[in-house]
């Protein structure tokens, strides 16, 4: 199996419920470095996974509603705990939706699945992984 | 599949029987910056995999009787290379009695395996994994 | 000269004010890893800089009224753009003061400069230092 | 599963076949990071993956006839694009071959696949992987 | 003193002149991670150094007649061994005539020295500071 | 002025005399990943600090009597505490020696200051640095 992997990040504000939480249910942030894997069986006659320079774009696409905002009033999160894990499975989603929608360019067909990887510190990650 | 993963490290003395080891047969240390990675097909109603204080507490609580110490003469140890493929595979152990044992709280039920990855140096790491 | 350094992190929201800013104007957030380097120009009989406990134990002490905050609702920062520059310059002044309070022990007393450094991704960083 | 992974890097100048690549049709040059995971089920009675010094061997003589080289003209790539997906193929291929053939000892026979990544910046990587 | 730093990369082939250089002769590549640094001794009134988005700019502008060329065919380095160190004094000059020429905006006025730090793997790297 | 940095790593034991050390007073071990910086105010005619090779192997002969050992029982630090603070002042005067008794080469007579960093774990490091 091949894997290509590009890395951006965003800066977002949010706020937990449940005590569990503790004092990450106040309101603070995070810079989240987020790692996309492509994985693929097999390269094209080009020996590509996927086009590096739409893998990139497609990833900032994803990210740009999130970017610079406070997820706790972003519609897409409306209910929602954004968890890195959480945050992880809904950048998964998006980025799966930019493969079959042809964002990626042909290569996307090839995508058999992706995993996402946030960082929320030195010392603290999160993924979620699934075909496509 | 979902991930979660914190990071502490360990200070330790040890040597090697063996004479595949060479100059490792002395004694000698490392720092090991561990990671230990749960893993969960699904997050509970508030989005989490575990408590992300918990998995710390549970990791220092398996690391604490190694820190600081030489492991020749640690019983836990006694008659095993300390190799850091087999500290690995030591921690999982203890981090799955503690997965187990209730120590991650209810979300411990869930996790459904553990990677434990040790970096004994900027290039070079060892790494378990298994289910639970 | 010599120096030691001690790594913790924070992760906060807030805002900015002033169209140089552009997206980061809304409200967002950060980790923000932070570096606090001492030096000195000797060490002691014990070849200690400054007791390393004491030195993360009093970072921690300085990031604590930030951590998991809006720094735009913190007094201390009123009427202040919470740049990571300024950022840097705030927690030089709490680490000063705590190593002239004597809260690093009587090695704080040749402590002869700190340097604060505080990563807000893998690709930008800032930094303010000072002699105490 | 367990796993070892040792590092080491080469230093190349390539360029690309197909418009897709952009700039990167023109000479240019890369510092790839090389990455080498191998996986075995269990450890000898030393508690050893393989031997780590016979591993960094392997790895360097895969590596050697690719490091200070242009790839455009190495008789290994010819008609092929030295993509990093296709560079982890090809180092995979050459451990691969290591193992089989006794160049990594007794052990070699345990490993039960290879992973290679390369990194070929700070935002961008690629890996391979397979069963031996 | 205050410092910002931004951080972009290349990728180039080259090659060196001088039996010193040992294989480094032949034409090869890399991918240098460059960090600049700019220094200030204050803050403007919005406490920033420089504006970071301006920094970023004037980074890549400066990088993008190097980015994935061969530099043994570029006018700029005619009769120059491109190590990393002279690279690094290269990428120097082309930031401070940046910051002198206004491209940073006013805050470029208050920049007082630059570093430039190029990485040319995990284990090596060099640098250029020098005031403006 | 220009630095070029070259790394290396060590994996000792050792234990610390003084209560101020809690646990570290047992016997235990670190592994010191040692970035060895050389600074210099011109490069020579090839455009080199130093040579790199000749760096490396100079970092090599000084950390060779250390690594693999414990520090307790070596007679270049008896009586003496290897902290990290401490053991980069070491390898700092090794270094020196090595750049003033030519075993750089003709460019040791251009390095003006050394700068010798160990890293003992993620979250902390200590430096000397000196003119020569």
């Amino acid at each position: 199996m091949f894997s290509l992997t590009v890395v951006d990040h965003i800066m977002v504000a949010h706020s937990f419920r449940g005590e569990e939480f503790g004092p990450a249910q106040r309101l603070h942030g995070a810079t989240f470095v987020v790692e996309a894997e492509f994985r693929a069986a097999k390269l094209d006659h080009l020996n590509l996974l996927v086009d590096i320079g739409l893998a990139k774009d497609a990833l900032r696409t994803c990210l740009a509603p999130m970017d610079y905002r406070n997820l706790d009033e972003e519609a897409a999160f409306a209910g929602q705990n954004t968890t890195t894990e959480h945050l992880c499975f809904h950048i998964h989603g998006a980025l799966a939706a930019a493969c079959k929608g042809g964002r990626l360019g042909p290569h996307g067909a090839n995508v058999a699945a992706i995993r996402v990887l946030l960082r929320e510190s030195h010392i603290a990650w999160a993924a979620y992984e699934a075909p496509l």
